[in-house]
């Protein structure tokens, strides 16, 4: 099953370098999910072909301009579409009444309803719970309150041995409870096809983990563990590190740290101050520390693995 | 004097083709005056070069998002470049609490402070005497309270006529007194030197006024009479004539009527639905009605003549 993150932005704060305020699509089959949505994620979008009407869901980590200023037009543009289809928004308490002021004095009836859904910083926390996935959000420490969301791929089904399955004959009922785990049980109460005959363990679920903007704090190591790629802000490189900790967000050097202590297979880095210009040397930095690391960049794609 | 409007936006509601949402930078003299401010107005500025900290009055023309979304980044982003010096937002009732509220939320505390100031839709206001202008708001029929706004540029003083000020070797205070179309008179009571001997009159003041959104609407005509440059919003083309007033916008005819009776030296045409792709048709429409007819695109500068 398809699962990708594609980048709408890279950078922090304001917009500069050619690199545009944090916002991220996650898709996992059909679905795409916005995760925050900086100034102009809407003409990211259009600019990198995802549909709008592919978004039902958008997650906000927190309210700082550069993770939501894109939302109202986002939401008008939906409407202008003629959107019928619900739009959920999960954000910090706020938010709603931040959309609902500008929707009041614009005198904009939308098309279509949204709901909203507020974070909390209380543990981690599930929001949906979609076809292929659950998601979740987690407590992030930042200025103001400000969450992490983490996208887990639900168990997969067993991987059926085809061979025996065409020489057998297995009909549906027992491929599906074959491919769930369970040996299949015949009407008259006896064990015909067992699991370990017939089908192997799927792969692992695959885990992707987004860490907006945060200091340096282990405490979020559980919930990001064992991620198949984990997104952790970059703001800084580590001559940078006091600005780092005063602005409660984190160097290269300490996102590269979080990562190898939760064991991730790769680690994603972004959300770079317009300071630096070349930013292979801050991808360096968090090289020393966990080798698998890479830089965002804007339109491009990153699976999990 | 240096007097010019840049394009940052000719898009209409969503942003798409290319073309970004309304925003316009007017200059006069070293002074910068931002005009609408749709999403992105930000990055456009970046892209054109045009300094923020050359912008101390912001107007906004009304609260549909496509005319004001770009707003809170630039108040950010002024922030963040520690601007301390007043900023003055001209615009309808609404947008202060739009702002307020979303200050709050973020829990910004601006390093400078904001003034705003109210439009109305009550006839023709002063909104602004500057040092060459004097900004007027005027009303315009939307969909919500929206108004235009003119730049008048005060009379001009009189030209010397050089030879003969430097053959009669003229102090200071005559010369003064000359530009400001009076006699000059010594102190013995005597007209010395005569205005219409040692200087000729100024070129008439230019007048820019610019018509965001409205329909088609000759009540406008008294404040936008004798325009040296008229923008006038031409969403729509003949064939959409109906689409136009269904929604409160204008042809490129309309507009183009509405520069003739008015007496504008030229039309700027904007705010073009995504709907086209080719704005030539659309231009030719205008121009069968106004010669002097030109379309707006972003980046580019039109000065008064």
């Amino acid at each position: 099953m398809d699962f990708r993150v594609t980048i709408l932005g890279s950078g922090a704060a304001s917009p500069s370098r050619g690199r545009n305020q944090t916002s991220q699509v996650v898709t996992s089959g059909n679905n795409c999910f916005l995760v925050d949505c900086g100034e102009a994620a809407q003409i990211q979008l259009k600019k990198y072909k995802i549909k709008l009407s592919r978004i039902d869901h958008i997650f906000i980590s927190h309210l700082h301009g550069d993770h939501y200023l894109g939302l109202m037009g986002l939401i008008s543009t939906m409407h202008l579409a003629r959107r019928e289809r619900l739009l959920t928004i999960f954000g910090p308490r706020g938010l709603d009444e931040i959309i609902t002021v500008q929707l009041k004095h614009s005198h904009l009836k939308l098309h279509y309803p949204i709901k909203f859904v507020s974070t909390s910083q209380d543990g981690k926390r599930l929001l949906l719970d979609d076809k292929y996935l659950n998601i979740y959000s987690f407590p992030l420490k930042h200025r103001i309150p400000c969450t992490g969301f983490s996208f887990e791929e639900k168990p997969r089904m067993r991987n059926l041995i085809k061979e025996k399955i065409q020489s057998n004959k297995l009909g549906v009922d027992a491929i599906l409870s074959l491919r769930n785990g369970l040996d299949y049980v015949n009407d008259e109460g006896n064990v015909t096809y067992r699991v370990e005959e017939y089908t192997y363990p799927p792969s692992l679920p695959r885990k992707y983990a987004f860490c907006s903007d945060t200091l340096y704090d282990e405490d979020i190591i559980p919930y990001i563990r064992d991620s198949s790629l984990l997104y952790h802000e970059a703001t800084f490189m580590n001559r940078d590190e006091i600005r780092a900790a005063e602005t409660c967000h984190s160097t290269a050097a300490q996102a590269a740290t979080i990562a190898r202590s939760a064991g991730a297979k790769q680690l994603l880095l972004g959300h770079y101050s317009s300071r630096y210009v070349d930013l292979y040397p801050l991808l360096e930095e968090a090289k020393a520390i966990f080798e698998p690391s890479i830089l965002s960049e804007e339109g491009a794609t990153y699976w999990m693995e």
